[in-house]
């Protein structure tokens, strides 16, 4: 046996849904962070840095999203472990973490560190659709935590990290139409959620323009991702 | 950023089917390596070693697996990245790979490093639901691997990496009652996998001391398991 010389790095995208008017469709977006050195120097990067040798692997995901973007995310869940060898000049295995976060939270979050003057630097969130080229191995990574997020949402509750702790039956439709990145059927879509056991109607309503529609909630006894044996493993409080 | 002193390990789960006797239901069993020196001298553990760093992590999982236990898989995929702080005396993050292999295919390497005087020292084949305590955290990464692989049996081809290139239902419907630990209908199973895509039967008959039943084989354009923008990684000769 021979000691590694490979170093450990810690890496997370985390997604967010953003529309820019509210009658447009909302899209993926995720936050990159500008590189200032070399290699790759001045092209975006996940946010991410080295893992601390006393440190768990979820909190130095935590740690070195909230370092480099300022944000807390609402679901973290290990993705892969990207390891080729000409990946970085350097030997570097990146644990890679994925991340949900809802729109209202990254503008709270943001808005926070502006008011305290502690914003980041060289963040800017992006289209996951449309990326440019990405530091290291970056782009494939992107695309392989977009498909788990695709089939994830197929089988699990995962969507309630998008959303907020009520909405409406249009709401969730509308994350499910932005992950999977097209058009569902309004009267299918009720009658397959409402045939589950995943939500829970409330006895709100959201009233405003349109006519008033009842507000649900997500049946807490149903998993977010089942993750088998390792569900015992510390959820973000916000899901608690 | 600091430089991380976390050595990487790569350990491998590997399943096979096992029966003791013909008429036996098959058990699902993986080969333990029992520990020489400290720390956890004398437990049993999961076949691995250190990453070399000039090497890809699958490679190091095949490497490490064959030097260990001399046994080639027919299957090889990523499980997790196992890397609680206090798992091991040093701060060491395992990249785990799992592995299918039959049982068929086991007999004849096993029976290949008799021949060739080098046969593999301190294995044992344990059944995956007996287990004794074993070193480290690997008890917990055996339970996760058993739990990937009942769910991943169930929307996959995956149950190929257990089976000969042609089969009988009854044969698949084994593999699936030794994962899943449960009997299944005969007719239903016989319904479901004949309505499905996966399967293509074949023009030749399994004979013995029951009456002659048909033999069947996987259809490749299905794939083995849906492993998404990752699909374009090596997979081993014996599946290609």
């Amino acid at each position: 046996m021979t000691r590694s010389d490979a170093r450990i790095a810690v890496s997370t995208v985390i997604f967010s849904l953003r529309r820019d008017r509210p009658d447009d469709r909302a899209r993926v977006v995720l936050p990159l962070v500008r590189r200032t050195r070399d290699p790759f120097a001045d092209l975006w990067a996940l946010p991410g840095g080295w893992l601390d040798p006393a440190e768990e692997l979820e909190a130095a995901a935590s740690r070195t999203l909230a370092e480099t973007t300022g944000l807390a995310p609402s679901y973290l869940e290990q993705l892969y472990a990207f390891g080729a060898v000409d990946r970085s000049p350097t030997r570097v295995v990146s644990i890679v973490y994925w991340a949900l976060l809802r729109a209202d939270d990254v503008d709270a979050q943001v808005a926070a560190h502006a008011r305290a003057d502690d914003a980041p630097e060289n963040v800017r969130w992006f289209d996951a659709a449309v990326l440019p080229r990405l530091a290291f191995d970056h782009n494939e990574i992107v695309d392989y935590a977009l498909w788990r997020l695709r089939n994830k949402v197929g089988y699990s509750r995962i969507a309630h990290g998008l959303l907020p702790e009520a909405f409406t039956l249009a709401e969730l439709r509308e994350v499910y139409e932005a992950i999977l990145d097209r058009r569902l059927d309004p009267a299918n879509f009720r009658r397959q959620v409402e045939s589950s056991d995943t939500l829970i109607p409330t006895d709100r309503f959201r009233t405003g323009s349109h006519r008033p529609a009842r507000l649900y909630r997500y049946n807490r006894a149903v998993e977010l991702a089942d993750r088998g044996p390792l569900r015992s493993a510390p959820l973000p409080a916000a899901l608690s």
